[in-house]
């Protein structure tokens, strides 16, 4: 049984990581069980590889220790390479570096101010100091800082995601007429929001909107169906 | 033979669009014959399609007149789907949607008012105007306000050039150990900024620069060898 480490909230069944989910959707469009074990900001001893992996997701499959969402993406589509595409064939898989690197580059460090001042209540109390402390220094505003200019930023956001935006006028997921990798990596992104705040990124009429409904519905439901901070 | 209209400058050898180098490496990727014949902005009559169609690229082939560059390429990989292939099959093709949609709605507008006080002079003095009174508009500031920010345009243009930056850490090219049309797309705006200012984009350690070089030196040299306005 394949295991994934798997950021938790105070709550152990809420689990809010864009980077988890992105495994986390992988896994299913692969057909894959997993146990999806909660590990808490401040437990860093507590992951496999440690101290050199210090991050979430970690996935673990017959012994065999894979860090970095990206890393686990490119691993179940090699071993598992006999279920569903997560990329559709090497011309996709070398696109799609560059859309997971948006979505990591751009789309992320552009959500990050918005969300955390709502994800600090889903630290435990004792890692809080430091979990703060490090999103600071990273965004180089303070907590308090990023609510006062959250509406603005949420404005900002609106450019980000214009390519997005233009994709998904042309078709139905970023892998074409079914959803790839390259769709799991932007929408951990949109499940981390809807985990952590009631924050609203995207207008009812954008064909983002659209596009992140129909992520929900995938897999029975598997991200519509999660446990919520908020 | 297939014929392109193609922006000149004042200087009839002098082709300097973004959008046209797209169409320009596409046709020497497919290996495909082509007549550039020049066109100059204020020529909207002059276009095949007119007066829906009024911007270059357009490519007449056989009597099909295709505009838009984007759709010319799909063009070119359905009506010489023998030649070698510009997106890699269908999840290659899928992907590359987004990497030319980033490339239209991100990169290229944050190109555009770096560069736009240097174009300024290849444009033939009657169309002169029009010209600058559309770019001022669309961009929301004069061509001086634009030469005033330049510096700081190209230390932001840093950030949008993250996602690139950091897929070429990965691999040669966007399409992966080949070039794909993904890196035609992306490329065209670094033609058009060699062919109008002598501004430099990116440092000379930066992986994207490696990456430009072996750009110029595909199809025997053909964007190396081009006639600059500068």
């Amino acid at each position: 049984m394949i295991e994934v480490f798997d950021l938790a909230g105070i709550d152990p069944e809420h689990r809010f990581s864009p980077y988890c989910w992105r495994t986390r959707m992988a896994l299913a469009h692969k057909g894959l069980e997993a146990t999806f074990t909660p590990w808490h900001f401040g437990e860093q001893d507590r992951l496999p590889g440690a101290p050199k992996t210090d991050k979430v997701p970690v996935l673990v499959d017959a012994g065999r220790v894979v860090p970095d969402s990206t890393d686990i993406a490119f691993y179940l589509e090699d071993e598992y390479h006999n279920g569903p595409t997560l990329f559709g064939g090497p011309g996709g898989e070398a696109h799609a570096r560059f859309i997971v690197a948006w979505a990591d580059q751009t789309f992320i460090p552009a959500l990050a101010p918005i969300l955390a001042p709502d994800v600090e209540r889903f630290v435990r109390p004792g890692a809080r100091a430091q979990w703060r402390k490090v999103r600071e220094k990273r965004i180089g505003m303070t907590l308090a800082q990023m609510r006062a200019a959250r509406e603005e930023r949420v404005r900002g956001l609106q450019q980000v995601l214009a390519p997005l935006r233009r994709t998904l006028e042309s078709q139905s997921y970023l892998g074409g007429e079914e959803p790839s990798y390259a769709d799991y990596a932007v929408f951990g992104g949109f499940q981390w929001a809807r985990s952590v705040s009631r924050i609203e990124l995207v207008a009812e009429d954008d064909p983002i909107h659209a596009w992140r409904e129909q992520m929900l519905d995938l897999f029975d439901e598997l991200a519509r169906e999660a446990t919520l901070g908020v």
